[in-house]
């Protein structure tokens, strides 16, 4: 009977949260399972599956991942990440990851290697919940008094026993018959289960039914969205956007210079041992697109993905904003040029309304933790402002219109764009103030005059590629 | 002025495509790069997005990506298969895969394999194209006395110029040297060219121009979807369906026989060295749920997944419709469990009339093929309708409707298929009769005695499995 009515409020709830999900303040869950071994989680998991509708909680059932140097810790989650209104368990997951590698995989160095990683972790989790994912976390827990009793059944069981065969069989009974493992998972694990949900396993009944509770209670109680951390200030208005440089470089100059460094910048590509990726904003005509073309001059598309982000799809915005990048990052592995990037949320986005303002001040730390990880993964994060004067962008929209095979590039949101100048510029400022970071700074480039433009964005690239290759 | 008014003309065309997406017939464009080396075929790809506008022409550009055994042939380009409205290059595909994988990789039974392979891109390509996708293949040829000259040239260019270096640093030219290569991938080629444009690459703008004029031809004027290969009779009624046998066994004993299946399914699976896909259909309440239940009653989450099918997201009705289905069977790898099916082609879509006659006729043969080559890489299919007779689905919904935490389960959709319980049959008949097949028998379980057919169900996946391990 108890179990009934419980089924029955998981059933509530589930639906209400599903049905919520094109609701402003919308959230999903996304359950995270840890535990010591022989607490029969799975059981836990299987039973709430049976209290609710087992078509509309997603299991995400991963084997410990090994966590390479060069991806980020939840490149193997990114497609699983739910959409709002969906509630997914990782029964696999980063934690997994980490305490696998930690405790398998990297004897020297253990504790810092694991420090280093939980503090990636909690940040992007961070991330996940100030962008609408509520995170349970739930950590199935056995005293060494049962273990030992649980450990030695388990040998009898398998003496005895021919079928049936049980689960357990490839359970590496020989490493759970001292306390050494045991001690060594707690010890690990103490460090990041503060905010998780500690269930005794001891009792199966009571262990499944805790776990319901928990999952039930979030679902009825979902956070509310966090405040905006940063103690936002108006920046002042750049110089270099409000002051754009004429240049001065004569043809000649610049057709002798343009092909050497658009050949050194394909050989400086080609030979960095590191993942680059190119992030390109500006006004419209700012010269984004002709900016890429100089710069895959001398490169095979084998060499480079380009990635023209414009609106997000549907399920795309049920998801946190940068996850539409996260994939992207990697096809390829290697060149990755983003004409528009996730700056989108501190300029278009900000500027329409379409978020609030706390979200948008958030976006500044968030995007600057994203593009550390990024660094820390092997990659180079080399940011352009294309900046061009109001007076310029005029000349040429007028000229595209004058252009036939150039009316696609200019449209009613051009000159509405147009119109926002200011805020723009406003927008751009901040952006600057609040992420021009060591580890990915912005380069702010004059672009009324081309030629000089495409020269130094060139050289741009080539210096920052050159100090990554002195600094190894 | 030529080139101005060809780009006006694949602007047009473009942006005509692209709009016409939600259109009923709509379709995308996936372009298919192949040639000999030294072609500089990417400069046509690069003209093309010049004189297009870049930002919506896709170009995914794979290194050849070995053929592996147990996956299928298109595994790599699943995400990238163009949507509707959508224009897609592919510089890198499977054929490059195959021509790699038969020159490099298998010396011993080259021919043979290549042929396999072949056949299988054919079946797989025709699925694409009779499900709205126009594809243009075009192979960049050279004569041999081009290739001796541009090796020369290279070698040249290699001795005396030091920088700027070029995209052919790593170009294997040994190998270009003699004949020998240059023979074998035309012997090779010329077995799938025949539906290929091949353009002569001896003059570079010649070569662009050809190339962009044949992707405008293309963009205009799409081919008409293709009408049903299939001479379809309707099936007689299977006796299956409507003498639904009550099934007879006795509690005591269901009780006994059930532990010991659902620990020997487990097994079973465990151990087997295939995956194994699990296709579970049915009408409303037939029990597919509680049938899922018995078989992960002994498995662990990590050793399967379950994939609830329920109606298509936007963003996968713009693509084939098998296409949600690829990406699932190798999550996990090993044992994945489908809660309905890629039969709701056959079954809901067919009778919602949400296609076409033509389309559901097609699907059969398609959904054959598509089984096959999942039994080609290492895969076993079983296949279960669960049925029931229509005064047991009765019950059932009543039932449901009395039990508070069931009332989840049944929905005014379920009443409404209900009423078209006999178009459900002859449906489902028509199915059995056309995908019936070796590969991937159907099995018809009457299912009105719960626990007849849970002993049934997992009796049969016992031998299915056990047979698959007798045959190795």
């Amino acid at each position: 009977m108890k179990n009934q009515q419980l089924s029955l409020d998981l059933i509530e709830a589930q639906y209400n949260f599903k049905n919520s999900k094109n609701n402003k303040n919308s959230k999903s869950l996304l359950i995270i399972i840890g535990g010591i071994e022989l607490t029969k989680k799975s059981n836990a998991i299987k039973k709430l599956s049976e209290l609710m509708d087992p078509r509309y909680l997603k299991i995400k059932a991963d084997l410990p991942n090994k966590i390479k140097s060069n991806s980020l810790i939840w490149s193997p989650y990114i497609n699983d990440i739910p959409k709002r209104g969906e509630i997914v368990t990782f029964y696999g997951n980063w934690y997994t990851d980490l305490l696998a590698s930690t405790l398998y995989e990297n004897t020297k160095k253990s504790d810092y290697y694991f420090k280093e990683h939980l503090e990636k972790i909690n940040i992007f989790e961070n991330y996940l919940k100030n962008n609408n994912i509520d995170i349970v976390k739930v950590w199935f827990d056995l005293p060494w008094s049962s273990i030992k009793i649980r450990v030695s059944d388990l040998n009898l069981n398998r003496a005895f026993q021919r079928v049936p065969n049980h689960s357990w069989d490839n359970f590496p009974i020989e490493k759970w018959k001292t306390k050494d493992l045991y001690n060594k998972i707690n010890f690990y694990r103490k460090q990041f289960t503060d905010d998780w949900y500690i269930i005794d396993s001891q009792n199966n009944k009571e262990r499944n039914l805790a776990f319901a509770n928990i999952v039930l209670s979030h679902l009825k109680n979902t956070a509310p969205p966090k405040n905006a951390s940063l103690d936002y200030q108006p920046a002042a208005l750049s110089p270099l956007l409000t002051q754009i440089s004429k240049g001065d470089i004569e043809r000649v100059q610049y057709k002798k210079m343009i092909k050497i460094l658009e050949h050194k910048v394909a050989e400086a590509l080609r030979f960095s041992s590191k993942n680059v990726v190119f992030a390109f904003e500006g006004m419209d005509a700012a010269g984004k697109g002709s900016s890429i073309k100089r710069l895959i001059k001398y490169l095979d598309p084998y060499e480079y993905s380009i990635h023209s982000i414009s609106a997000p799809e549907n399920f795309e915005k049920l998801r946190p904003y940068l996850w539409r990048f996260w994939n992207k990052h990697t096809v390829n592995g290697e060149i990755n040029i983003f004409d528009r990037t996730w700056y989108g949320r501190v300029l278009v986005e900000r500027i329409e309304c379409l978020i609030t303002e706390a979200e948008w001040q958030t976006a500044y730390e968030e995007i600057n933790h994203y593009e550390k990880q990024l660094t820390e993964t092997n990659t180079i994060v080399l940011k352009f402002w294309l900046a061009i004067s109001k007076d310029e962008q005029l000349i040429r929209f007028e000229k595209r219109q004058k252009t036939p095979q150039k009316h696609f590039k200019i449209t009613d949101d051009d000159w509405r764009n147009r119109d926002k100048w200011d805020a723009y510029l406003q927008a751009a400022s901040d952006m600057f103030k609040y992420t021009n970071t060591e580890h990915a700074p912005w380069h702010i480039i004059s672009n009324d005059n081309k030629l000089a433009a495409r020269i130094e964005i060139l050289q741009t690239i080539l210096k920052s590629l050159q100090t990554e290759i002195v600094c190894k």
